[in-house]
């Protein structure tokens, strides 16, 4: 049980490239299916036709059916007559016409003379008004080639030329195994140390959505010998394994050994991150990964391993994603050790991409939900200076990133619910919005990077709100200033108020705990001015340096009783079921360049926030004054 | 039981208003799911966090958790001393820390001192390495609106925040109803006259695309009593009945006297093409569709009106299919009554692409299958003239139509196994093969329409092949000729031969019934050159105008006993299991311009026709000399 004790820092593609090697050939397994069941499956060979369609010829038309030998002479001045069952029959249009005839005359060319006789003034051309044999498919004749994806066109070409079962790759089988002490399956009571395990149902729908089949395994205790006997077990019922955690070279890390106990490994340790603790092996010819712990670590080793992996069994031919050329809005630093994968929202801005990097945490699976895109710094380059071009992987539709309003600046409950009224008025459109403080909407909309920014900056000078702010940063810009809401602000304590805090001053007076928000958050701003008309010092707030980025995240630390008090907006006291010491009134209010305003989404978005369903959902949770909202309150 | 005797010819957007009109508000139903089973279905309400992540505060690194206030005024000159379980506790990242300490100090910044006890030279800063309460996910913050289809990595979030089980739209159930008296089920015996049920499949497949939850009805005879009852039933089980075939206006057209009967008709008959003959009716506010017989009918039909039905159930955002701006390459004619519905094979032809229209036959499904993109030709328009640009919408991912190499000319069987070829040796390319005859393949060339030709053209004068052809009509290009085959052709007979056909004399002679290739095609000018070194006329060839357009389509005539004989390459004779007798041999090459042998596509074309492979799949086949196959011939 000799654990790894550094892991190695080995190139990505040159690792895929030696693990594929040694994993080669790999066998793809078929299997038979029903045609009307193989929907987007992989044709496992070229399927050509049994049968004909039509398989008779048959009439294209109402009328009689003829030797067309019989009608030849006939004209306007010499008509032919025929004899019904010795010269022709009667056929209706998709009737079979016996072989003794080759021409279909239409109904309205023929004279009736009695009931069993016609004359004709025109002879028939043979073959004329007949669908002949193999109109459509020909015996033999190639459907689908192999490694086809079959769509519901090709089900019904298939069954129309005689294929009713078709051969198949089948799907592989990947074995997922969820190992740790501190992880617990969701839905039961929580203690404090406990980690939800949810990366296997994450592989899961990954797995699903590249054409294999996920086997989950259950939660396996960090005890080496449980996690053997599980990993033995996995390889001989799956075609391909992955084990969760314990990738690494610490104490409790116990797939590599594992894996090389039964198997070998290729390699322990890439130069990704995040992602860098995974372990490449082979037990029993099947590929058995182990994979980190981090979710988004496990979400790109995933990506850009695993999925190589399923896709070389199903048959399925793996197309690269989109990229789009972007221009970065900030500075990105990146380690020369190693290929980096940073996570990016795009804002489409008068037809072109901006890049803004997000969190860079390995634990933040949020920021994944989030994401628009991937930006991958090489190996050998230390990052980009904000402006650089770039190009990054689309992991949305494009049409949605181009229909996204885009929205940075100060945080708000009811951008949340503009997003999804905004989204349910108008299927195509979204809302996406960033929290980085009223300034940092300011900024944002001075490097181009926003449609729209929702700001609440308070002038310390004369208590006026946001208009002198943009008046002094962005006086090269034409800025429509949209009312939104007045909303009160104050200090959210604990349910009942139990340490009795009335003010500011108390904060200060009792060193009570608070928590403070981001540098540029326009709630900061308003300590700042409260603090400094009170003639208090920021030292003698105990945590004025502890920082959140939005309101509920305050609140939360509250409820948790991690503080005893921070200051934000009623709704989020509201919603953790705090108390609330009201301290004023704000406004918070949407800047936007005037061009824009011209966009067929924010016309909506203003539609939206002037809505009667809007303002029941603001009274609803009330805390807030929206008279006049979404009229423009001038242009600076 | 009244029937309409006449359809409406209502415009189609017109149509769908109206319908849409009708029918709303439409009752999209919601259910419940695990989290983790809900890939790909869409929220029905926004999703809110209901636990933060992490739910404690925990270590960031191994180390000690400390409270932040003792550690003040440590340095260099002066370090304080902590005590363990008084002043400290140990922890590994990823501990909970305890409510007394607010800062963690990291293992290599401690000086031990005894094994209780350790000095440090630099004072905590609070909160430092500490992964805080809802770093990731924030209790009751938003993770996914409203109307969002669920990915993997929202799975994970949501998982995380405490979600297990999620609110989703419900896939509508669409009831299909196959009905007629001649078609039968697939996989039984064939009588003259049946015709494959293969629709419902089709439609089945499409639903299931679509998100829908589709259930297939047994066939129904055409009884206006029986179809009624059946569709009784479908509209009390399912949100949406499509009846298929049936809803003209002929005889046994039951459909729309059915829907009048149990409800109402909106809409019978929209000047569409193909798809005119539908019936949009509405039976207990459920939406119940007559969708015509002919399979390409019913499939324009299925995806104009049908898909728009079912996403107005499943929450889900009907994006547009993607368009492209193409060339035609042919005039192409329309009739100003309808919209009509075009399929087209595109080309990319040095980055540009060329719209050709394939079959626009109504039964041809496999039109379907090979189409690339859907031209529409509206209702005002007259069709448009050769070189008009023109906006296609893709049937298939882009990049699949950019990678694949078009071949335009005379058709053979080993067109289709080096498509299946070149597929299976290069995941991302494929070929695409249109049988218009060589001299099809030659125009093709000339405009532009085609990356490569295969050609087998005999100079009537000298019996030579290809290269006067060239010469001729593409003497402004720079074209090279790749050697192909040689190939046998002859005359196909019924096996056992029992006319006792020896020669292309005695089938003038005895007058046996002849198939033919169409107008261009080599075969048919290798028979030309027959006749006319034999004397005989075309006149004395009976079915000297029945032409089909490929080796096998004559061979399966032949086989069908619809004709005692056809003029063909010995692999469809043999394919079709027929008596062969040789004429002759034949060049069967590749024209292409100079300039595309560049390509890497080409390059792997080339190399599939001269791999080992290829050529044991041609000796199996039989017929074929393949020496030299892939050498350049010449550039003329």
């Amino acid at each position: 049980m000799a654990n790894e004790i550094y892991l190695s820092n080995k190139d990505l593609d040159e690792s895929i490239k030696l693990y594929f090697n040694e994993l080669l050939p790999i066998k793809s397994e078929k299997e038979i299916l029903n045609t009307y069941e193989a929907l987007g499956r992989v044709s496992f060979s070229p399927v050509y036709a049994k049968i004909s369609s039509p398989f008779y010829n048959s009439s294209a038309m109402d009328g009689i059916a003829v030797d067309s030998k019989k009608t030849y002479g006939a004209s306007d001045r010499n008509h032919v007559e025929l004899v019904e069952n010795k010269d022709y029959i009667v056929v209706d249009t998709g009737d079979p016409i016996p072989k003794e005839y080759d021409a279909v005359i239409m109904v309205e060319d023929l004279i009736n003379i009695d009931k069993h006789k016609v004359a004709i003034y025109k002879s028939a051309i043979p073959w004329q008004h007949i669908r002949t044999i193999g109109e459509d498919i020909v015996e033999k004749q190639l459907i689908i080639p192999s490694k086809h994806v079959i769509t519901p066109v090709d089900i019904g070409a298939m069954i129309a030329g005689g294929i009713n079962k078709v051969c198949v790759y089948k799907m592989p089988v990947v074995g997922i195994i969820p190992t740790g002490d501190e992880i617990v399956e969701p839905g039961g009571e929580l203690k404090t140390g406990d980690i939800i395990e949810f990366n296997s149902r994450v592989f899961s729908a990954q797995v699903k959505e590249w054409g294999g089949n996920p086997v989950r395994f259950d939660i396996v205790k960090d005890d080496y010998e449980l996690i053997k006997g599980v990993v033995a077990t996995a390889v001989d019922k799956c075609d391909i394994v992955l084990v969760n955690a314990g990738s690494s070279a610490g104490r409790e890390d116990f797939t590599c050994s594992v894996i090389k106990d039964l198997g070998k490994v290729l390699v322990h340790g890439i130069s990704v991150k995040p992602g860098k603790p995974v372990v490449l092996g082979i037990i029993k010819d099947k590929p058995v990964i182990g994979i980190p712990g981090y979710p988004v670590s496990a979400y790109f080793i995933m990506e850009n391993i695993c999925k190589k992996v399923v896709y070389s069994y199903n048959g399925m031919n793996l197309i690269e994603k989109k990229k789009r050329q972007a221009t970065l809005s900030r500075r990105i630093m990146s380690s020369l050790k190693y290929l980096e994968f940073v996570r990016v929202k795009l804002a489409c801005i008068s037809g072109k991409y901006i890049a803004t990097p997000i969190s860079r945490g390995a634990g933040n699976t949020m920021s994944l939900v989030r994401a628009d895109g991937i930006l991958k710094i090489p190996q050998n380059i230390e990052g980009y200076e904000a402006g650089t071009k770039v190009k990054v992987e689309l992991l949305k539709d494009e049409e949605e990133i181009k229909n996204t309003l885009t929205c940075i600046g100060s945080h708000d409950i009811i951008l949340d619910i503009v997003s999804d009224l905004l989204h349910v008025k108008e299927d195509k459109y979204f809302l996406s919005s960033a929290h980085v403080g009223s300034m940092g909407g300011i900024m944002a909309l001075k490097s181009g990077e926003t449609h729209i920014a929702p700001i609440h900056l308070l002038d310390m000078k004369d208590g006026t709100y946001n208009i002198s702010y943009i008046k002094k940063y962005l006086c090269d810009k034409n800025i429509a200033l949209i009312k939104g809401v007045k909303r009160i602000q104050g200090l959210m304590v604990p349910k009942g108020n139990p340490l009795n805090l009335k003010s500011i001053e108390d904060i200060s007076k009792f060193r009570r705990r608070f928590v403070n928000r981001q540098r540029g958050a326009g709630t900061r701003l308003l300590l700042d001015y409260n603090l400094k008309k009170l003639n208090i010092s920021s030292k003698d707030i105990n945590g004025y340096e502890r920082e959140e980025f939005t309101h509920i995240a305050v609140a939360a630390v509250v409820a948790a009783g991690d503080a005893d008090c921070g200051l934000g907006v009623y709704s989020a006291a509201k919603l953790m079921n705090l108390d609330f010491i009201e301290i004023g009134n704000e406004e918070y209010d949407f800047a936007i360049p005037k061009e824009f305003l011209k966009m067929d989404v924010v016309k909506k978005f203003i539609e939206v926030i002037q809505s009667n369903e809007f303002k029941r959902e603001l009274d609803k949770i009330g805390g807030y004054n929206y008279e006049n909202i979404g009229s423009i309150k001038g242009f600076f």
